[in-house]
């Protein structure tokens, strides 16, 4: 199956290392999103949304290992148990703050990947859908909680 | 930019019409993900982890319009501004409970995909960054809650 980015996301972040992990740790991190001009009138409703979720490909990840040690733990951990970028299928998924849409531009905040990221889909955030309860987290749920990391070169883009 | 399915998700709904909107929606409905072998070494941990997103292509869409109108609405909405599955990257992400991992077969809950959809990726479900507070919801919070909605026919794959 074959995607085309539909357009590109532009963050202050130009490599992997002191980029945030997450966007629920990026302190506010602003950029945009700016979307293929074809596709803009299919943000027409997305104003009303505080957040959006970027569906987007680690452009600069090549190959993938089963087993990684992801930042915030010591020991190696199932890929799919972690958050890593470098997948199979390396696809992204960021929350961010839609702070404005401007025509086929969204002024965004809390910007968690690299500029240049190629964006795939926008869909909107709602908790109703998306929250849930009763949540047990695994290796996640045993560490003291470190919401200053960022990243380090540990995932750059390699030939497996 | 080309992925592979590493694996294809099993749920007992056959057709659009009656299958569950989201997954938050889906009532509990039952279903397997079978992830292919050569993968299973990274679905350790996995089992720590009471909820899982999965990342999925909507392998029946086909095309896509820009302005759509949503299962929950009556109006049309910009199309990134619904979670409609007919889009310009057919990627669909649903957060499922995780009943059981054995060997390379993930027993799930909540599934609102259909029979023999392509798994693309599997993520740890983690609310400290998956949460989001102060969130306005544009059209979808404007409504009277409908949970008990199951799709129509209305995004069966068709050439644009």
């Amino acid at each position: 199956m074959t995607l085309h980015p539909i357009g590109v996301i532009r963050t202050p972040f130009h490599e992997q290392k002191g980029t945030p992990i997450q966007a629920a740790l990026a302190s506010g991190a602003e950029g945009t999103v700016e979307v293929d001009p074809a596709y803009e009138p299919g943000l027409a409703d997305l104003d009303g949304f505080s957040h959006i979720t970027l569906v987007y490909f680690f452009h600069l990840c090549d190959g993938f290992d089963l087993h990684v040690t992801p930042y915030l733990d010591q020991a190696q951990r199932g890929l799919f148990a972690t958050r890593a970028p470098r997948r199979p299928n390396p696809i992204g998924i960021s929350t961010v703050r839609l702070l404005a849409v401007q025509a086929n531009i969204l002024r965004v905040a809390d910007v968690d990947m690299l500029d240049g990221t190629p964006l795939l889909d926008i869909k909107p955030f709602v908790p109703d859908f998306d929250h849930r309860t009763d949540v047990r987290t695994g290796w996640y749920g045993t560490l003291a909680r470190t919401p200053d990391v960022r990243a380090d070169a540990r995932f750059e883009g390699r030939r497996r």
